[in-house]
């Protein structure tokens, strides 16, 4: 088989990436591990920042995202005794949109414009340098070889690609803590996200939907979901977001999905070898608390679409040759803005950097400049940045 | 002896608050275990921020300050390669001034407003929680006893009020680097201070005067000054500055003092205890990169003087009551600005590290919020905050 961009992975990087390509007249194949089932029940972010939205939306991708949606202002921090709403919009300009990856993730199938091998294995890289092309194996078991001008990895950090896009730069922090995340059928307490401050660890109350719920616990790194039965992780998040506090109530329901995350942060640079280019998790990871991981997928596809669009119709590559350093800036502002959000809101265990932690909260929920710094950041730069 | 307030220490903090008293109607005494020519000559903070011009000038002490000091309307913040202008006054409506600690304790003495014992030696505080006494011997070998009211704790790190002030809570960062500082007979290379991020380390372009430079490089703990011969501190000086960068130069010169300034970050709380009030470095310690000592100092004695106003004239103990809670929300907003300046701009060791500070100083530098931010926080809060 030949194409002239072979995309590794077929999660919304690589659908997104083989979308805006197919806009652009180029060709893509995308060679994916897993079933169609299993990328399409994944569960991962849920925040999209405005300039996804409108990317998405100027792409075709928008019409569910519109109808079914919900858009945000802002969020809430929480402080114990004190809860306080920052209105991005007012602050920023710029909303926020609650979808869940998984709804991205459907309407990219459902746009069709993807030719995609699912459940391959054994899948390789090789002649990254001049005329790149990838083996596997296909879900029949038959062997292919997959001849392209360009291979994208958009395959995560367990995917080939990672590995060889190597030698370069790795960067990586490990942090002291995880998240226990529930989904739970039950409507959410709050209309927008409560992001709480607690002695006791951070707590998160987010949402998918006006009839589910999803809520996040800070925990020791190893905890085992097993310790944690429905009613003690309900009775935690009561404490840590407040239940009781000027009347709010933390209403508990059915417990459908529970899962520890680790937290890291992790970028890879360049984000390029030869004629492998990398996209989203493929080059960076970042923690969740600041809900950047799809938004920098989106914006990194975005960028290489353009890049490989004006490579391979135009025969330009300045956008190519650029596109590492261009997509990097991004990536260390929101590897930052992640960082600075977790080690603000996670207990560490010092009292030091608890009321260094305080003190930063109450600053950024009682200073123009403090809250507009988290908003313009939290509700996006725009994707060219 | 008998007075309303025994103040411990006649640096700035001391022979400040003893200015304010006298104003207010309140008669102190000052006990100091150095000679007078000792603390004029200490040579410590050299940047006054707003609130702090403002309140020396309303009490009399701005003559000499407008007269011989230097506003300044920002900082520059140094990257490799590139030189930003923070422009306070634009950005938060606020200036500094260069005027030097040993200035503002000249303009003190010549005030004449305080009653001191300097050379004090074996000075004790006594019976803290009703008729509080301070016993000490003075520069004539004659024990003497000072009962008073109040005791208010103006003697630094190394005093006697900070033990006595104990039991409390004792919050502490040691940071693995140090301040190499020098003064030199030397006009600045510059007209405001630089603060530089450099890959070898921090380095800070501070001046005194017209003729007189004040510079510092970060340098490992344990750094012995006789390893560092004048020529190796103006190589590396500029180096780190960027001599040469867009035809910058550095001009060195005569440096007069030279010494290790190690950087820690220490609160202590209640800053009361009983009749024994703590102001200004007996109760915490800054690292020196957001200019935040003395400015804490001159704000926690405004808070003071005004409390022992109410308390020892008017019989009303509310602001003493609060003093201490009202005090350490802007000691906490100062220190959590030190500590992020500090970390934000000395070289770690880390990669991942120096690339989050390249990172937030590029926001820092490029977005309105995050230049706002940092200039609402060094120009200085309000005393009241």
């Amino acid at each position: 088989m030949r194409t002239q961009v072979a995309i590794i992975g077929a999660g919304p990087a690589g659908l997104l990436l083989a979308h805006l390509l197919h806009r652009g007249g180029v060709d893509a194949v995308v060679i994916e591990t897993r079933s169609q089932e299993y990328v399409a029940a994944r569960i991962r972010a849920g925040i999209l920042e405005s300039s996804s939205v409108d990317l998405l939306e100027s792409v075709g991708l928008g019409e569910r995202l519109r109808a079914e949606g919900h858009e945000h202002r802002g969020i809430y921090l929480q402080l114990p005794g004190e809860r306080h709403h920052l209105d991005f919009v007012d602050l920023a300009g710029r909303s926020v949109w609650v979808y869940g990856q998984t709804e991205v993730q459907k309407d990219l199938v459902a746009a069709g414009t993807a030719q995609v091998f699912y459940e391959a294995s054994q899948v390789e890289l090789h002649s990254l340098q001049d005329r790149p092309y990838v083996t596997f194996t296909d879900s029949s078991g038959a062997a292919q070889r997959l001849d392209a001008d360009v291979i994208a990895g958009c395959d995560g950090s367990f995917g080939p690609s990672r590995a060889a896009a190597t030698p370069g730069e790795r960067y990586e922090r490990v942090y002291p803590y995880s998240w226990l995340g529930i989904l739970a059928d039950v409507a959410p307490s709050t209309d927008e996200l409560i992001y709480a401050w607690h002695p006791g660890g951070f707590a998160l109350h987010s949402m998918r939907s006006e009839t589910v719920s999803r809520l996040y616990l800070q925990v020791p790194n190893g905890t085992d979901p097993a310790d944690w039965p429905d009613d003690r992780i309900w009775a935690e998040l009561a404490t840590r977001l407040g239940h009781g506090q000027d009347g709010w109530k933390l209403t508990p329901g059915p417990v459908t999905d529970k899962s520890v995350l680790p937290m890291r942060s992790y970028v890879q640079t360049p984000m390029r070898r030869g004629r492998l280019f990398l996209a989203g998790d493929a080059a960076h990871i970042v923690p969740p608390t600041g809900a950047k991981g799809l938004n920098l997928a989106v914006a990194d596809v975005a960028l290489l679409s353009r890049a490989l669009v004006a490579l391979l119709i135009d025969g330009d590559a300045r956008l190519a040759d650029s596109y590492s350093d261009d997509a990097l800036r991004r990536v260390w502002r929101c590897t930052h803005f992640s960082w600075w959000m977790t080690t603000m809101l996670h207990a560490s265990g010092d009292p030091f950097d608890a009321q260094l932690q305080l003190s930063q909260l109450r600053w950024v929920t009682s200073s123009e400049a403090g809250a507009t710094g988290l908003a313009e950041n939290y509700a996006g730069l725009p994707i060219g940045f």
